[in-house]
């Protein structure tokens, strides 16, 4: 069993670049390192248990952790914490109390809240996700992004894949992420992707990441086609992820070059399609989540076919997590 | 609600060029269309309570109806019907006589019974399916292609969308089933597409089927691309049906005219792929299964974007069976 190259305190280009020419030395049908990376997006599913529903209007939003319920109790005029029973056990759900009756009222509550809280939710951004059942349907409220994971919301996201098609090679362009970005610093990256805030239609947003990540002009990135999703659920603590990304491919001119315009790219580089997919499966260099929609690449344009031993398993695995 | 047109006694390319060019009355982001195709290959689900598994080593390969349970219960030196607790009811499963060693051995003394059996399996083609527990796992034994689905055993398959591009637009070829062929005569279908039999790769598959079903040369049929698979699983008195269609796609030269080989086709068209969307959301005229590949082809070129209700539950649809 080949082990992964963990991303140690930084790794640049060169690290990369070299695992990414030497895949000569691997089995291109063993697709192990690429069940490895799908686990390192879906931890803890063991420890569901340790979750109780959270419910708006009746509909399960989210799961909110044991522990972290304690710290909701003392919001009386928030959060209701109900006991229903399942069997001969009884069972916890968390709601919104009654009077909070309109989205922007919910929305407020809960801000609140999580403000009060400080450092039980880290890294606060001031962006803001729809709460809703299911993709599409009515929203409840809205909800700060880093405080998703702890009630268990589902969060949705866009990913694209920029490519380019020369001399009958296929090339991905790929991003490295500033080593001063508050996430995943210096990490491997798609060309293009992001959280969907609330209230922009996945094509809108993105077109506007298109030309704040990779300076792509609307003329260009509007050509952006989606082509799927994949899903995950990470539980970590009292976080508990539950990520549904839109994947989409772009195919750009071979001459044209990223150019990054929000400082949150280091820098890029142009990449064979079987160099990148060796990255993948030897290394932890790329942002977990960005592993799972390059595999989707690799599925689609056929680079993983029906002769590698787990094909199926592995593409069911892509959408572990509620994709809904 | 719209209605589809059903496929009546027979209908002519005519009647499909019609409907496929009059898309115009349609809102093309209403997926419900789609969402009538799928339900067609996934019927019954609410009976499969009346199904006991089939094991062989321990594994479960399949699922066997109660009442067909009962035309085995003669066979004692081929079938072995044994009862298990599960909590306060009896369950019955129903495994292979342990003298039935080798897959040879096991082989034909189920195509024996097969025979004996006569017209309660209709439609025998002497074709044979390895039976596994999931793809590319150990074969324990063959069965005749018309008898899995009274086994309830997974069958696979290839299935192509041949397309060509031409200024800008796509188009796919599709084939008219000849009239004289026993399933799903005069109806529409794939380029190209077939069931897996016993000890042919994927891609060799795709290649055969090519060559006899559209006179595709292996010049060409050798770039086809696999790009992931559907599944299904459709209940009908005592036949459960579980299939898996591994997908492939292939870009066809614009000059290139397919050509059948085999008689199994009645004539070709190449379709705009707007309009093949649109025979498959408003008729029956596609063979069912057919409809599944050409919505995965869909998704996959961004015809069907996450902008349209419902894209994540019919993305999801297209696994509904088993598919592993």
């Amino acid at each position: 069993m080949p082990q992964d190259i963990t991303a140690a305190e930084s790794f640049g280009w060169e690290d990369a670049l070299r695992v990414a020419a030497d895949g000569g030395r691997a089995d291109q049908s063993d697709l192990s390192g690429y069940f490895r990376k799908v686990d390192t997006c879906n931890r803890g599913m063991e420890k569901r248990g340790e979750f109780v529903e959270f419910t708006v209007e009746g509909q399960v939003v989210g799961y909110i952790h044991n522990g972290f319920v304690e710290h909701l109790r003392d919001f009386h005029d928030v959060f209701t914490i109900a006991s229903g029973s399942n069997g001969s056990s009884t069972v916890e759900h968390v709601t919104l109390h009654s009077s909070l009756r309109t989205p922007d009222e919910r929305t407020n509550a809960v801000g609140n809240v999580i403000k009060s809280l400080g450092d039980l939710i880290p890294g606060i951004r001031n962006e803001l996700y729809p709460i809703t059942s299911s993709y599409g349907m009515p929203v409840y409220f809205s909800l700060e992004r880093a405080a998703a994971p702890y009630f268990g919301i589902k969060a949705y996201g866009v990913h694209m894949n920029g490519y380019v098609e020369k001399e009958g090679q296929r090339f991905l362009w790929i991003a490295k992420r500033s080593d001063t970005k508050q996430t995943f610093p210096g990490m491997l990256d798609h060309l293009v992707a992001g959280g969907l805030p609330y209230g922009i239609s996945c094509e809108e947003n993105v077109i506007k990441e298109c030309e704040e990540e990779a300076g792509i002009p609307r003329s260009i990135s509007s050509n952006a086609t989606s082509v799927g999703a994949i899903s995950y659920m990470d539980i970590e603590g009292f976080r508990y992820k539950r990520d549904v990304l839109f994947c989409y491919d772009l195919k750009l001119p071979a001459d044209f070059v990223p150019n990054n315009e929000d400082g949150e790219v280091d820098s890029f580089r142009l990449i064979p399609v079987p160099h990148a997919a060796n990255i993948i499966r030897r290394t932890h260099f790329f942002k977990p989540n960005c592993n799972l929609v390059i595999i989707d690449f690799l599925y689609r344009h056929g680079y993983i076919n029906p002769d590698c031993h787990g094909y199926l398993k592995l593409l069911q695995n892509l959408r572990r997590g509620d994709c809904s």
